[in-house]
């Protein structure tokens, strides 16, 4: 249920409607955009509150939210989210490049990517430390070593760093030490991972399963900003079809639909969501011409000799850097800009 | 097999390699680059004539195609296809822009639209006088006169015509009003038809079955060239996948993947690859941005009494016009421009 | 719309509402159960009329079918559809066993496979004589002679034939030499052939399309019903999915959802459904418990010779012929019986 | 690597074997079989310890496993793995039936249910505690007290009990009260947990990703096997299809193919595979037929009112009964008979 007030409506009078919903014991989540304020409550409504509070002052409507999502629909919270992080910001009109490795491999590995990563004009560093393998045998990633060689990169190249966690126990290493944190496709339902990162105070970037419905992604959204965390991206990654040529189909209508459904910004990842390196280019233009909030791109200095063999979908500097003068070029054309990369300081 | 010449091979010596090969009673296939020929042979060659060319004047290399298919295969033709019909260039760097109704319904819908076709940009004029429908029940186009009615619109404003034909026995009649076939979804393996579209006389636009592989979708294009007729567009219009809220999930890779494997036009199809009005529009700007050749867009005067249904994915008339303005902006920094609408003579 | 009459409706009150029925234009189609009759009317039925019909003696009750199918409906024809040729039942309690090579290669071949399955205790031959293929240089099938073979060889050993047919144009020469006629999975909706089946006076085998729904398939199947052509069965032969380890993902779910929604014998493929050996004799038992009406098996003598490259999903003879055994004796637990072989005349 | 000894290699030889991998720090799984022991070695390999193994006495020869994974395979352990839990077999010609409600509700409905499903001929207990659902707001299970009422019914009724696991901190108590432990579909690639099951000291069914191929399924299985848990079960619940009239497509192959590819038993679920109770009957009897070693099967007492809302696939009492008393006069025509319940002792 949601209370859509007037416009302009005083504050006092707003604060009377949320002493009514908490003296019911309902939860209330504020959303204040330029000339009205959504009053979103959580919880069992009965109807002798909601028709209450249709009659009180400074109240327009009072909607009934029949998604099975809440918090993460756009009717809860008409304006887009933009998330600021060290002066970064991600969403809305802003449009943000991660780039990285697969894993990280060495402090040199980092250290030397990160430089190029900012230099071509990102604003955040991606890089492994724990991997999800599918079969036990494989290299896992470097652990908390790895974290903090790409901590240290970040700072001193004035980059963002996010890295993939895995499980709840982690979260809290992994947020002392990143920006953002990402949940990887095969957890997108791991539903206590996503409950640990509601509270974790840190923006997470959640990646689509890659056979899940746009429904399942927003309710798996939900877990987390349900746990108070407000700063979630939504990430498109690709789909598991019947075609084999590629990896995966990155389906980019998603990115579309998730903002018409959703408030939050929507990431696409083409490096996954092709599996080849010459489809990179393309489809991460045609990712920001669909509208995409950001991209995050495998970037590798010798991609043939990457640790996890996924060197086969990422791309060479050069490569990320004519991209990212193209992208530069192109975001305009669709309302976008890049993100600054000025406000980080660094060491 | 192919024969590649050397730089600037004389006539004389490529007309003596083709005289060899027809001597062993083998098809010739000629592909003239800017500077080299290609010479495909399409049946079996024996070994000993495979080593005898290779010794010829002028041949630079013989190579093999492991590919199922071979005049579709840029390996045989290494330079993009540029279909031109009526003065209007289809491939390469040449952006064409289909625009229309699901249906022709009446003269004088399809004049109005046929105007509103033209006035936005765009170069074809789309519509179907022969409709395929799921159940047996449901309107099934107004059939030949749909194709005058759309002759004449098409004429009158100056603008190539398109439209599907779904069997053998109508390739002949709708060759006589069209300007370029249109194979749907269903028909992509439908041989018989593809044979008869292989000595039509004109170009074809090949639609990829909404399951079908980019390997299958070659070969389909295969029938078609074997059979003579160069003039193939492959035509990207979404697949099937777990996900309903789209009616379809366009597969944007299939773009840069085809043009890859082939040196035929790609061009996407928007409308039905989502099946949603609002897709429509980011969609489209994304396949160009992914270096589709063209677009083919449902647009209706009054979409939601349109006679299919299909009304839900067309565009009004004002957002295909506004559609247009954003593409011609977009399409040079993707190394395109719009193919010409001048050079078609207006009744 | 179908009026429903009351338990013995004597005759002539059942020809007082086909009168009346068809007085207003519309199509009647009888389904005369053991003990009550269900009259189907086809084409738009007036309030008006509706309600004249239900208020007429013998009329229990008047029901508008909802479906977009309506022949194929279970709502229309309440009974198993038992299609009967030269003795030989197929439907409801009738286990019919269709066995043979993917394509006839030579008199010789289909001569003794002929005589394996009927020794098997098969019911039918098939063999391909057209071949859909995927690319254009693959082994198309020996055509008409193919035909004249196997129709000889049926006719030896007693055994009915199926074949597929691929066009319109041929389906006269196909009825002419087969008993059935078989749609493949690639022409599930290419309606100019199924309206030409509609009319051919065999019965006809339709194959879902490899990504056909359910509904799709009842459509298609309508399509030959609605010209006049009552034997149909639907055949579920696997569909397209990620998994990749088989040819296709048999859908054995199929089998009782198709016989809920609709009354056509539904018969199970299990060699391109599975597309290996080693999967047909398990799937095939498995069809039968899930309450197929019959089974569509390839089977050939030189399997790893076949021209076609099937030969992979081809059972020997003796894995036939075992199979046949070990069905024979399951049919039972399941309520059902294998369809005679005596009723069919040798020449 | 395995190690193939001969037929009747005496014990001192094969501790030979076994002393000379350990030396180079390598782990080895014994797997007996009837004539001959199979020696699997984990690590890396060295050539020169491949040849010296090959020169062995005892040895009959050495073969590198190419698969991903290697305890799963059948290379590895040839015969089939009997899971032995509380006198009841579950693997090779023992059936085992699971059956049970989605969730645990309260002491008298799980008491009676028991008491139910034993009546029926079944061995297992199934019920949910902990339930992953799609969205934050929905029933989540009832938590360890439900745990204790499962584990008090099953003790009073004979039965074993089998609950599903969701998060790595769970196991512990999930392993004490519940004699199974079952992984989800959205967890099957959740891979902490999977490692914590490999030492958790029960036998763990692992359902396949609905989106997982197989060779996922045997990977994420290996995880379980690397930790030293040899008692692990496969289960197909239905995968993802564009077929949306079914819940999931379940998909039979994978019976047989699993059991080719790997030792483990490999149990059906035709309740969550199809999500419509009138289909859970004949798939059950299809799942048998194609070869599976179990099935699990939801049941209740009060199916429309379930707390999930799961009840519309879940069996009334009397079909489970009937079901059963069918699948026993099944079994012994695919070589299979129900596993005893004889053994488990009343509390």
């Amino acid at each position: 249920m949601i209370v859509i007030t007037s416009n302009q409506t005083p504050e006092d009078q707003i604060n009377d409607i949320i002493a009514v919903i908490e003296k019911e014991g309902l939860q209330v989540h504020l959303s204040k955009g330029s000339d009205r304020t959504v009053i979103g409550l959580v919880g069992s409504v009965s109807p002798k509150l909601a028709e209450h509070l249709r009659q009180m002052k400074g109240v327009e409507n009072v909607v009934k939210i029949s998604k099975s999502y809440k918090l993460a629909s756009r009717d809860f919270h008409p304006d887009d989210t933009i998330i600021e992080v060290k002066g970064v910001k991600i969403g809305g009109e802003h449009l943000a490049i991660m780039g990285g490795p697969c894993a990280v491999e060495s402090p040199e590995q980092i250290d030397e990517i990160a430089r190029l990563v900012k230099a071509a004009g990102a604003q955040v560093l991606r890089g492994g430390a724990f991997k999800p393998r599918t079969g036990p045998y494989s290299f896992q990633g470097i652990g908390v070593e790895g974290l903090k060689m790409m901590a240290d990169a970040g700072e001193r190249h004035g980059l963002l760093t996010i890295t993939e966690v895995m499980t709840p126990e982690y979260v809290d290493v992994c947020a002392e030490y990143a920006d953002i944190l990402q949940v990887g496709t095969r957890n997108m339902q791991n539903f206590d991972l996503l409950r640990a990162l509601g509270t974790c105070g840190r923006p997470v970037l959640l990646k689509r399963g890659f056979s899940a419905t746009y429904d399942e992604l927003l309710n798996a959204a939900e877990y987390i900003l349900a746990g108070g965390n407000r700063d979630v991206m939504l990430c498109e990654r690709g789909i598991r079809t019947f075609e084999t040529y590629t990896r995966n189909t990155l389906d980019l209508s998603a990115i579309p639909v998730l903002q018409g459904l959703s408030h939050l910004p929507v990431i696409s990842d083409p490096s996954h969501g092709t599996g080849r390196r010459e489809l990179v280019e393309p489809m991460a233009k045609a990712s920001v011409a669909a509208g995409a909030n950001g991209l995050i791109i495998e970037m590798h200095t010798d991609p043939d000799n990457s640790m996890t063999g996924d060197g086969v979908q990422s791309l060479f500097p050069d490569q990320f850097s004519n991209l990212l003068q193209d992208l530069e070029k192109l975001a305009p054309l669709v309302g976008k800009k890049f993100s600054t990369q000025e406000a980080i300081s660094i060491k």
